[in-house]
């Protein structure tokens, strides 16, 4: 299904990753195992209160003990910015002040020599609370009378997003058939394989930060504006970071890190374990309330639906992602009739960030569990049934947006294909799922490049893409060397350091292939286009008579290397060349969201022990519209691991709670999928239609897989069972009492 | 004198230096100040003899001792190149293989982990040398027989310069009076408060370096070439240099330390002493046999002269050295007939490196010192003489050179005038001289400069210009403040990092104003020239409705700042642009060389005590060609700096020999001038004709100020005493006796 556009020499190729090597060998240092000279170590004293009113921290004991170095509390901030938060949402105190609104909140900070010494100071801070009543769900924080978290925020509203197409009353009146339903998706855990780690370094305004972030620029910004220091003065490095889905958007711990580092006047490392992570950020715990008509034959004519989101203490992305569920819950149908409220609660519990696929999976799980539910009611087949109803290319998915970019049928037809679909039911009773993640992934603009061709031709280039593990380093590598016809040995990419870094907005919301990439494609472009000047300038010869060819100018048969190209314009004393690309407002096409439509289709087949109520899933494939696959191997690589991802949600993961804590927050009690659950047949596939925005039309993936993963699963286990859940996870007992319950039904 | 081009807003104004208060409160690092994570230190075992054969070097004893970590001799460099040297002349081992040729030479290095294991691991390893036959003076090494230090070097001749004009014999035949002297110049040393000091860090290809050079991509350049890497893994760091001078110029000890950071597998530092640093480099000695002819009215009508030049041990810089002298031989003097043999000679010393105007102060000694014998002769006072034959301002000085690009005659009349010239004795019985400095300086093309103006109009700027304490942070971040329309304390400078900053040739021969400023202008131009097209766009308007001022867009009464449009460019996003300037061939004038004549006059009165000898200096005059003074207090500074160092060489210093081992290298032994040496009255003179072909009209000065000083003083000496002395230092021992020498006469 590729799309050929030109000969390339190593885009389209799955090369061997150029980290590859650093990352088997242990070469590759993540922050932890950075020593900065001089360094010493942090830990955060954290509530062990959901709600509670701090009458007096007492840190005598603690300044007193030896080998501490400083102790933090929020007095040591009076003069900077406390606050921080995503874009205008700075209400998160740097460090708890007179109050803490979740239990697992940094209330003092310590740090030592070393970091035993750090814990036992932790221990002889005294923190006098008056405990509080706290509200964890929905339905306590926005009970009438439940105690408010912010003053602005009544009945503890963060955000209230609407959207409102046709007239969704007289919808429902021209439906044949109304279903109701309420799903439920509880707060799940990101599950970087590195926690939070930060090791910060303030010399009067100068702050620097080593940190493990998808987003060195956002955290020089928040940072900065903590601080009231110029951007210039905050240099953030990142070079290999384990894992981030979203939960290393935007300053996590680095400005407390960086406020105990300026008192410290050391710089300070903070590692945070596992337990401090899953109270760092979460996922949005969603709840939707799902009203959709329908007519006999299948047609959708109206949904109404409220969605709740449990967004924590503090907005954080909250309110950003309230406004994506109103596209997500759409999924990829057409609908004449609308009406979709989406709320953002407070809760006492930690903060929720951004998470592959902001609101994707909490709404696909809602709407493509009832497509089936509609299905089995109309007696149509859930593939039919969605066929029908899907948005086609060119046509309007969501009112004033671009509209879709791509072919939904054909890649539904690719994976029911694959799964060899004839039904929801197979021959052997097996139970099979279909879903959609048809999603505006953000994407946004912003990212500058530059690259260097050196005077022995070498190439260098820096590019502010975190590599997170998903292969950035060698996608970006195979873009420049592609754009300057150089092996891919000849080309190196330089970590981030924003000292010297040029801008890029983030690593995540699929954006960096798309756009990061482009503004590579662009320098590289900048880069050729300036050496083929000095080749017309050397050979005295038109462009068209010109070839470059594996970091050399060939022209009439004649052949001079970059390096001597470049030499010779710089007088024989070395030089060289600067390319520069920008993707900016430019690159976006009107209307301007989304850059592009994000694909992903899920299909499962699976049978269920009905004595223990355990799934095991026979097969599941998985299709990403890669537009151009740069590297299909690291693509297919995404789209399986945000499939495996989705498993997680869907069998195992969920925070539970008891008294407004988090009992089970360690790897032990908080069960993530593993090799075991790789499905035993497992296919990916990649839809190349280079219809992209990006640099040889490819657009982002990774976010789509995750989508449709636990709707699929619940509606085969359905189809194969009778038994219809609507609340994640599927774990052995819900679904084997669940079984139970339709067989008494 | 100022031809006011423009108004400016900062440049042009000696602003407070931008790394003034780091330097003051010691914040500002040196090399030796680094704490690199896992470092250890090491130390070079070094020759005792100026020429022996190594038989074998037994390192097992010291390779035993607890915290010796890695003994590296000749072998351990198997598989590498293992020559260094300055461009082309790579004829310097690393580490001195079956033969040393001077003392001091590197035979075997250590690391250990403390400097004091190290000292003493040096002292137990046996090295077994046959002791051979050395040359020290320029006689010794070009006499029959002598040794032969390079196979290829007939007679030790490195490199023979011929310059010929007219007919030299036919010029003596037409000549009224013929002179004939000869000059010497000894070795002397380049005293940077900082001797050479590095720290390498070798990870398979990857090489990192933080070091004291003047030239960062010079130092990529030969640890790439030794270590046979691409210019992409080689990481050279550069912040503060204490000083340099030539000495730091190009790779010195930075191999080795590599070598053996490799061999150790660890961050290796190397910081030497100021005895080390004195057999590392040096400044050439040279002899000048001079013989001029002139008619009785004073005009010069021929000129022949042989220069010899002792190089030392290795090739380094010694050819382009010889080729220099041949210019620099002429003063600013016109003569119809020259015929210039120039000679660079090996002998069993240290290499001679480049050092503050190569060539410049030996050869003005010759010629300035015999344009007073010349005046003697013939009964004409010495400035008329030299008015007389100057070379005018677009006449050629050397053929198929740049014509002269400045007035000197104006120029000497300003500093003859602030002198208070009557004649070369006061008429109080001071002594009087005066001298030229009329050089090419070299200053290679070849500068890349990228700025970047962040979201919050802050801006950053690479520039691979070492801060040697010549003010370079500050010159630079001038230009930039200029052409980016902001305040200065809105820009940053960026430490050297070749990871990232663009190509910079090098730090010296006067470039770094003029070549490295002149792609900054034009970096910020480029930048600048973004925004005003960004402003267009917003306000709607042509470009000339535009003004730029304070970081902000000015356009029909309205104002934006430059963060603002940068942020709407970039999708409210964030965002950066990027700025990119160029000096390279064509910046050059036709003919190539050189790109522009670099001017120092001095003038001098002083007193002699006929008892002691001693000289006391009342009053000197120092003047240079700036073009446009960028910052004006830092440019009085540069030539003031120049002409004190010269008096170093006048009165104080000489590397003295005693078998083949330098008797006096320690700053005990060696004297350099101190505050105590600054003259009565000491007077700088900036020339700004605003003609140099650097930003603004800028040219480089620096080199100018030294180059008279010598022959200034030696000419005022004997105009009060009657004692010609021919050879430096003019210590109190030699006057004295010179004295009662032209008394017996």
């Amino acid at each position: 299904m590729t799309t050929v556009q030109k000969v390339f020499s190593v885009v389209g190729s799955s090369v061997p990753r150029v980290d590859g090597i650093d990352k088997v060998t242990g070469r590759a240092q993540y922050v932890a195992d950075l020593e900065v000279s001089g360094m010493i170590e942090g830990k955060f004293l954290r509530s062990p209160y959901a709600h509670a009113r701090i009458r007096s921290i007492d840190t005598a004991e603690a300044e007193a003990m030896p080998g501490v170095v400083a102790v933090l509390t929020s007095t040591d901030l009076a003069g900077i910015g406390p606050y921080i938060g995503r874009g205008k949402n700075k209400d998160q105190p740097v460090i708890a002040m007179n109050r803490v609104i979740f239990a697992g909140q940094p209330v003092a900070a310590v740090a030592a020599l070393d970091r035993a010494t750090a814990e036992e100071a932790l221990a002889k801070i005294q923190v006098d609370y008056e405990e509080l009543p706290a509200v964890i769900s929905i339905e306590e924080a926005m009970a009438e009378g439940a105690p408010r978290l912010h003053d602005f925020a009544e009945r503890n509203l963060c955000a209230h997003h609407e959207l409102v197409k046709g007239d969704v009353e007289k919808g429902f009146a021209e439906a044949d058939v109304i279903v109701e339903d309420e799903f439920d998706f509880p707060m799940i855990y990101h599950y970087s394989m590195e926690p939070h780690t930060a090791i910060a370094q303030v010399d009067g305004e100068d702050i620097t930060i080593w940190t493990s972030t998808s987003q060195a620029f956002g955290v020089r910004q928040d940072v900065a504006e903590v601080f009231h220091v110029p951007l210039s003065k905050v240099r953030v490095h990142v070079n290999f970071v384990g894992g981030a889905y979203g939960s290393k958007s935007g300053a996590k711990i680095e400005p407390l890190v960086a406020a105990l580092a300026r008192k410290a006047k050391r710089p300070v490392r903070v590692v945070t374990s596992v337990a401090e992570a899953m109270v760092t950020c979460r996922r949005h715990a969603i709840t939707c309330k799902v009203k959709t008509g329908v007519k006999k034959d299948g047609t959708l004519v109206a949904k109404q639906v409220d969605i709740f989101l449990n967004t924590g203490a503090y907005a954080e992305i909250g309110p950003t992602v309230t406004g994506r569920t109103l596209t997500r819950i759409l999924g990829p149908y057409r609908y004449p009739n609308l009406k979709i409220n989406s709320y953002c609660v407070f809760t006492n519990t930690p903060s929720a960030a951004s998470f592959r696929s902001i609101g994707g999976p909490q709404t696909a799980w809602a709407t493509e569990s009832q497509m089936d539910i509609i299905a089995q009611q109309l007696g149509i087949d859930p593939v039919e049934l969605r066929l029908k109803n899907l948005v086609k290319k060119g046509e309007e998915l969501r009112p004033k947006y671009r509209p879709l970019d791509t072919d939904l049928a054909k890649g539904l037809k690719l994976v029911t294909d694959k799964l060899g679909w004839d039904g929801p039911l197979s021959k052997t009773g097996h139970g099979r799922g279909v879903g959609f993640g048809t999603t505006d992934p953000g994407a946004p603009l912003a990212s500058t490049a530059t690259v260097h061709v050196l005077a022995d031709g070498s190439v260098v280039f820096m590019c502010g893409t975190s590599e997170l593990g998903q292969g950035a380093k060698t996608i970006m590598s195979q873009i420049i060397a592609e754009e300057l016809r150089v092996s891919l040995d000849r080309v190196t990419i330089r970590p981030i350091d924003t000292a010297f870094t040029p801008f890029d907005r983030s690593t995540g919301s699929s954006r960096s292939t798309t756009v990061m990439g482009k503004a590579l494609q662009l320098a590289g472009s900048d880069a050729r286009r300036q050496i083929v000047e000095l080749a017309m300038e050397y050979f005295e010869c038109p462009e068209d008579a010109i070839t470059l060819q594996d970091g050399a100018v060939i022209a009439a048969g004649k052949r001079i290397t970059y390096g001597e190209l470049i030499n010779r314009h710089f007088a024989d004393q070395g030089g060289e060349l600067v390319g520069t690309g920008y993707a900016h407002s430019g690159m976006a096409p009107t209307p301007a969201n989304p850059l592009f439509w994000e694909i992903g289709i899920g299909a499962v087949e699976l049978s269920v022990d009905h004595e223990t109520g355990k799934i095991h899933v026979q097969k599941y494939v998985t299709a990403a519209d890669a537009g151009k696959a740069i590297h299909p191997l690291q693509c297919e690589g995404q789209d399986e691991g945000s499939a495996m991802m989705g498993f997680g949600h869907t069998f195992y993961e969920a925070y539970r709670w008891e008294g407004g804590q988090i009992i089970n927050c360690s790897l032990v009690d908080y069960k993530v999928p593993t090799f075991d659950d790789v499905p035993e047949e497992f296919e990916s596939i990649l839809i190349e239609d280079g219809n992209g925005p990006g640099p040889y039309g490819a657009k982002g993936l990774g976010e789509g897989g995750i989508i449709p993963v636990a709707p699929a699963v619940a509606n085969a286990v359905f189809w194969c069972t009778g038994a219809r859940i609507k609340s994640l996870p599927l774990t052995p007992e819900k679904v084997w009492q669940a079984i139970r319950q339709a067989r008494k039904a």
